[in-house]
């Protein structure tokens, strides 16, 4: 495989895998993909520690980091601290979900030290720790990197990749300068629009090619090497993907999550906006059907949402841990249609040799499709 | 191109164009591709006389009919006539549609004689129609064939192909004998599941070969050769095609909808039951808007909504041709996402030969991505 942006980033496979697991970063990045991990969750210093693991372990192959760095959000710019954001979820959100909560058998209360996904400044502090590692990509996964992104990356000489769901964005982002490009469609685990992959990979290639050279990438529902090669035909360089790698033996996903991602089908996710406050694609289960129902209460805008959400669904991982049917059926995570797919679990690296084998495959049926075709192309014949 | 389904019908391209218009039947035909008539609002005299003029002017290619047979719809087994089924719309029903023509400048009520898309035998009548012409192919677009169709297509020896959006009914239809499936992703414009087509191809091709060898055709916001290629990539044999052919030149979609379509960007459509009480996916209106509001009624059952919604849609159609502005607001027709890729009006012909173009690029794309691949796989280098 040699699409331009396996030799810009020295990569062998054109898979890059989004994970919060440093070992799934490491194993991708040494199978010949590469690894990105997703940094939304760590304090600066934890980052630090997770990337020093990486560079310990990853044998000099190249690896990125992820920030959640979205253009707006609750409490911006006034360095409102998370406590602080918190004392603004109504007393009916959390009335909502200690009710959801005991429903479901779950009577302890969750501990309520979650941080914000996104807060004044850690954007800046995540990147500034980041550029201390040897990097070899960084991407925003919401809305056009900030300036100190683009400025700090370009100093760097390390290319931006954004995440974009609708046409209009990429062109946006490709106008503020970012590298490349992942257009990510609307079947995509976690932050998502509402345009399809197959729509959105030839018309966001198709726009970013009239402004500047920039690579995309596709997203949305990848789980196989045939759809990468769907993507490449539909003009993307690679793949970008995340659901895939929860089931894999070195995710930390939680294991009443992953029997349940193992037996889920295509039909089994849903878009919402009740996890983080912007629609995002998670498993369907007990606690999303009842933010579906006609008395849940309007989610509210990030970061506020999380952080009524992620405490309480993390409590749910702790206590379906413990075999406890209630939670069991409330546990979720995001993920995306492809989940339908992901039948067994398998190391991060055969996943890799997979897409690899899975990519050749269909490359050949296509070949084979076209063998016998007519020197000028198909319609000729009548024109 | 050959896939083996080209062979078996004798096409160039496996390019399948569902339309309501005998003009591109035969124009997509004759430059390669197969047309395919969609025979829903055909009375059988009507379709005998569309499928008399196909044979006389399609020079001997082969084209299919499509007939609407859903397994369950209102008044179904009791032989009700419109006139009954009509009776049965609540006032809360039609108050609201004459309300939301007022509310756009429209107080000439539309003609009330609109025969419902299902009625008891009206499927067998009009397959036996399609049976009396020289028809390559018979399709069934909602669910499983009834058993009729699929028995008499046997005795013809003619093909049966049946439209699905999960997996689980693939399933179904390969056991219930259909010879092709069209998988429908998500993103199609018309009836259509959750399921993207990216994640949908690759998961009914792997389900459906497990219980025989059924040629799968990929649908849903295909309108270019490109996706072609990444469906054949997919394990797709070809596309089946619907939105595409609504802006050609032979198309007699309403000259205001045209426009819009033409303007339209992919995040412009909607998918809901306030048209036919089934989900369908259809170009975002004035009209789709009401229907969407907290204030709307529910959708009734099909066939009735349609009952409701094709008088007053088709009586808009010829109010916004006058020009007036209301009347095109609330303007829609069926669409899928790729309607943000129909950006001019050509012929039906152009249309396939551009197909066969975009295709070939396509392949030599993904080959050129393969050109300096190691000889194994490129995750085997670090294995």
């Amino acid at each position: 495989m040699a699409t331009p942006i396996c030799r810009q980033l020295g990569i062998d496979l054109p898979l890059f895998a989004f994970t919060h697991c440093r070992d799934v970063v490491v194993a991708v990045s040494k199978a010949g993909g590469i690894g990105v991990l997703g940094a939304a969750k760590f304090s600066p210093e934890e980052l630090d520690q997770e990337l020093t693991w990486i560079d310990e372990h990853i044998g000099g192959r190249p690896y990125g980091v992820d920030i959640l760095a979205p253009a707006t959000f609750e409490g911006q710019g006034t360095h409102t601290d998370a406590d602080e954001l918190r004392a603004r979820i109504p007393q009916q959100h959390r009335a909502f979900v200690s009710d959801l909560l005991a429903e479901h058998g779950i009577s302890s209360a969750p501990s309520d030290t979650t941080r914000p996904l996104v807060e004044d400044g850690l954007g800046e502090r995540l990147l500034e720790v980041a550029f201390a590692h040897p990097i070899a990509l960084v991407a925003n996964a919401l809305g056009v990197p900030p300036d100190y992104m683009l400025r700090e990356a370009k100093k760097s000489g390390i290319p931006v990749a954004a995440l974009v769901g609708a046409k209009e964005h990429a062109i946006k982002q490709a106008r503020a300068g970012v590298d490349i490009i992942v257009a990510q469609g609307s079947e995509a685990g976690g932050h998502c629009g509402e345009v399809s992959t197959m729509v959105l990979v030839p018309e966001v290639v198709d726009a970013v090619a009239e402004i500047a050279d920039i690579p995309v990438l596709a997203a949305g529902g990848i789980v196989t090497g045939r759809q990468m090669a769907a993507s490449i035909a539909l003009g993307a360089q690679g793949v970008w993907t995340g659901s895939v790698w929860l089931t894999t033996e070195e995710a930390e996903t939680a294991p009443a999550t992953v029997a349940k991602f193992l037996a889920a089908t295509s039909r089994d996710t849903v878009r919402s906006k009740a996890r983080t406050g912007k629609y995002s694609r998670q498993l369907r289960s007990a606690w999303t059907d009842a933010w579906e129902s006609p008395n849940a209460p309007s989610p509210l805008p990030m970061p506020l949402q999380g952080l009524l959400s992620e405490p309480a669904l993390r409590h749910v991982d702790v206590v379906a841990e413990r075999g406890e049917a209630g939670a069991r059926e409330l546990a979720t995570y995001w993920v995306g249609q492809g989940v339908g797919m992901m039948t067994k679990v398998s190391s991060a690296a055969d996943v890799v040799y997979d897409f690899a084998e899975d990519f050749a495959d269909a490359v050949e049926r296509t070949n084979a499709a076209v063998a016998d075709e007519q020197p000028v192309g198909a319609g000729e014949l009548n024109r």
